[in-house]
């Protein structure tokens, strides 16, 4: 399987580096606008064969099988489309698209041509993500009641799109993977401190049905690098604190029993448990390399990837309702 | 100057304690529905004269020249217009009222009478927060951005309130009280997990002039105990984490400078700057010894108290703002 | 069951107010040379019948079956005996007397009188420590390798004795408890810096046999408080953290296994091992209760104390041996 | 200048990509005895001109002048020596040699030939070391009470040396450079758990004049990982923890000062001091690249480096005496 990848940025040569790794699978080219990213990344890998500044020779070379896209989000569609168009399998940097519209139609697209288009959800293969998400299909955590998650540090502010659309991504598929509900309604507050149209601070509220709610703080003016989720339940209740080096993840058998006498409608009994907190072991493998063995996977066996179109539409279609709630001042954004 | 202390449950007994520190200051009377209440307050402080299952007694009687209120929220202002109509001085447990209109009735009650109205917002005594507010009002922190203050941990839950009357009012003490600005617009989320009634989780933002934003988080279903308040200026960041037995307060010298080339509109440069931190020494003398000296103060130089009944009633209308937000679905609500 | 407790500084009221919530069980009688502190406990426990500077009358009480001894530790010796001597069971603050030679009369003493001899161990009695020992007990540490315990902070210089007789006995005892082993060796270095003759900074190893090592680092003079023990097996370890508020004891599934090849003398394999780790639920009741329920079961009982004589010998014996090394600048003392 | 580097293991990579980084500095050359590490250094710099298992080729090359050496500790002498009397420059790995009659005959051999000799001690070209330094230097600290390091974790058990050769260089180099002072006495106990002669935790104590006293507790068998150091003055005191992503370096502005009364000879007042809490800003570059850059200076401007042979002889002294002292039971070892 030959690949082609567009876009050497930060991210890129990481694809670049994890694609090779894997047997049977060579990077035959990429593309990049800046000279100097393709010098660096000609002598970090002498074996690529094409670097070009032209995207086109990428999107329509024979030999390339599947189009790797690590450009900004305003080109992701454009992108996509022709790559599928070519007939490439396409594994596209989140956020997928920049409207749902255009998640819509790639995925169709790439249906009606067979193709694979998979999003590169990252941190739904790292191995804190996997064991939280073994802890939730298991039961463990009983009935869902909240995600709360905290994604702030100073810097790096973005000159083409907002704190929702650079940070929110990661907590918005991840809340999607574990929760695996639909929301109903999303309201999200902001400021640009900065640039007026750029917003720098926000808050997402997702409103689900059975009483579940999520929470996203992003932040690129902070003192402090916090990535904090907490994930709550009605059995057990998790912290996934990605900052921490070795215990990411801990369970916490903690929780409440509300009582209602039945005689005495007024008299309700709350009961507090708090049992062990367990941290359990977490594999720390790469999670860039079973992205790319995903890819590779799903394009061999002819299957859908794990985080394929339909998971990056819905992330998609939360941060652009995020977005609309924010511009409109905080209003509630009915799903 | 002799008290009359209304309602022993939890917090009576430490304010009872505190003004029998203080020279010149005689708790009289405590009045509590519960007589095993009673009986535990005249163990621990044999030389209270009055112990009474009946309010009244404390409210009418003559040596009394301040009364101190400590019983549900639902029952302040009843007790409270009482007290100013038999011309004492009252010091009102948080929050001051169930309603801005309560609130107001009693300022204006306690303004006509000329007698000191006073609300516990205790924490605004703290070595923490007089520290961090001397240095917003210095200038260090340079233009304020945001304010965000997480408050959650397992239970109390309660049965009368919900999270935000029960746990907010401290954030929102502070916040008005650090940031000294009118708010604009609020809008709340949350969700009542168990009783329809009563929710356990919420989130508050409030909206100032001059992109100046705060937003708070309450929750009494969290597996693990947080108090933790961003403080964003221009020129500092402050951390604020009560939980921490000793650096309470970190200033951070670190900050983004947003320089926009004149010549091209778009080319605009983020500058990150990083300097020391420095976690200020935070003197640890009780809040609510400062609380009792205040309110003592205040009443015998005939002055209004730091937090007066202004101060309790900026509170009070945000509760009930963020309350009606909530129970709208997270409708904004301009004030 | 009538006590009298001698010494009423810092930890004698802790004593009273444990006793007294005991039923069956009444402070009789309390002696201090300095009245203020007799005051100070009358005032706060009204029916204690005796006040007096006259240790004398509290020993020789005819209605007083026990007595506490809570006063420094040269005096400890010569308080015990007369109490053993006046037919009183004897409860001991820690350490328990200034030399082996005073503890082993006492032991001596108390067995030929048949009367429960006990020292306030308190840490033991923490559920943390029962924890632990639950958890050594069971074999799922396995073998045995090291304890290191470290014990600093910022203060309080004691103007009798340094800090390995200040500090160190909490460790001593804990180790001697959780181990259960009997020392071979025992060296100790450390520095006097303001008065020569009170070592405030102490490092002290402990030698047993089957190479297991204990290591203790007591420190007046440090500018963080710790108070951190690991205990390492051969299947799991702990690491005991008493500053952490919730999470004291956390127990890891690592280890190393060793594997030397049978053919080759010199290919030995070093095997990792890293599973879950896990904070199980610790128990928070008053540790000083368990002492006094302990106290009051084995003289009722007529058995010994969990922390009887014999294990506050012990205690003294490290100590003991501990300070001769350090006054012989690190001398190994063979036991 | 035109390098050779001998040893290819895991940190000669390291030292090969800092060198090329640098004007004016080739890496000509690169010997390992394994086939497989020249391929990994040779695909990852295709530049490299020699790749040999014969070091002397690197040795005896006429157009290098200067030699790495990164191999195992037992062969830094005869290869060191050999580059020497090559006359050729010379930076080695710590620690330096295997016994200080190496270290001198070294030392000796350069000074002779007028040649570079200098010890990789990383860590005092850290950001974090070179701050305290200064700290030190300034005199901010006041008068040095005592330095502790404790350098634990899982593995990685070595074959060859023990934990004191292998983890406790780190701390003794960085020791004797913080302090600059001359030890008179050490100690250490430790034991080997698995392979009777090689100790995987030692505990060293190194005595200097005027009460200075320093302690490293080195470990490779404990459950966290640990890299925390204090560092006491009379006026200020130092918590360097390398764990600390941010925050590495914590001076505290805490003391003791002890009045002894004129008068009254047993009448001594300690009294304490709590100020704030700095956390300098530390520079966060390469510490390799800095020694990199050093050795290249001091070969091109005919200087000492400043961890030149006498720097490594004075850790590799201690180290010699702390295992010594471990060999003979913990035995005070007179310097």
């Amino acid at each position: 399987m030959n690949l082609g990848v567009i876009g050497c940025g930060y991210w890129g040569p990481n694809l670049v580096r994890n694609f090779n790794t894997l047997g049977g699978c060579t990077v035959l080219g990429v593309s990049d606008l800046r000279e100097e990213r393709l010098k660096f990344i000609g002598d970090l890998y002498p074996n690529i064969e094409i670097l070009t500044t032209d995207c086109n020779e990428i999107l329509r070379h024979k030999q390339i099988d599947a189009i790797v896209i690590a450009t900004p989000v305003s080109t992701h569609f454009a992108l996509g489309m022709k790559a599928l168009e070519s007939s490439k399998h396409v594994l596209m940097e989140k956020p997928m698209t920049a409207t749902t519209e255009q998640a819509e139609a790639l995925i169709e697209t790439a249906e009606r041509k067979n193709l694979v288009l998979m999003v590169d959800h990252t941190f739904i293969y790292t191995g804190a993500v996997r064991k939280i998400k073994d802890i939730i299909t298991s039961g463990d955590l009983g009935e869902l009641y909240y995600f709360d998650s905290v994604r702030v540090n100073l810097g790096m502010f973005q000159h083409d799109v907002n704190v929702i659309w650079d940070l929110a991504p990661h907590d918005v598929y991840i809340m999607d993977h574990l929760l695996d509900k639909t929301p109903r309604a999303i309201s999200s507050t902001g400021v640009a401190h900065f640039d007026s149209e750029i917003e720098n601070i926000a808050y997402i509220s997702v409103r689900y049905d059975n009483n579940l709610i999520g929470h996203i703080h992003v932040n690129w003016l902070a003192p402090v690098k916090v990535r904090k989720t907490l994930i709550c339940g009605s059995k057990k209740m998790i912290v996934y604190d990605d900052v921490e080096p070795s215990e990411k993840v801990k369970v916490y058998d903690k929780g409440v029993a509300y009582i209602q006498n039945r005689e005495e409608v007024y008299d309700i009994l709350v009961q507090y448990r708090t049992g062990d907190m367990t941290a359990p072991h977490v594999e720390l493998t790469e999670a860039l390399n079973r992205v790319a063995r995903e890819f590779v996977a799903a394009v061999s066996e002819g299957r859908s990837a794990l985080s394929d179109g339909h998971a990056g539409y819905r992330a998609v279609r939360i941060l652009e309702a995020a977005n609309n709630s924010l511009r409109q001042g905080g209003k509630v954004i009915t799903l």
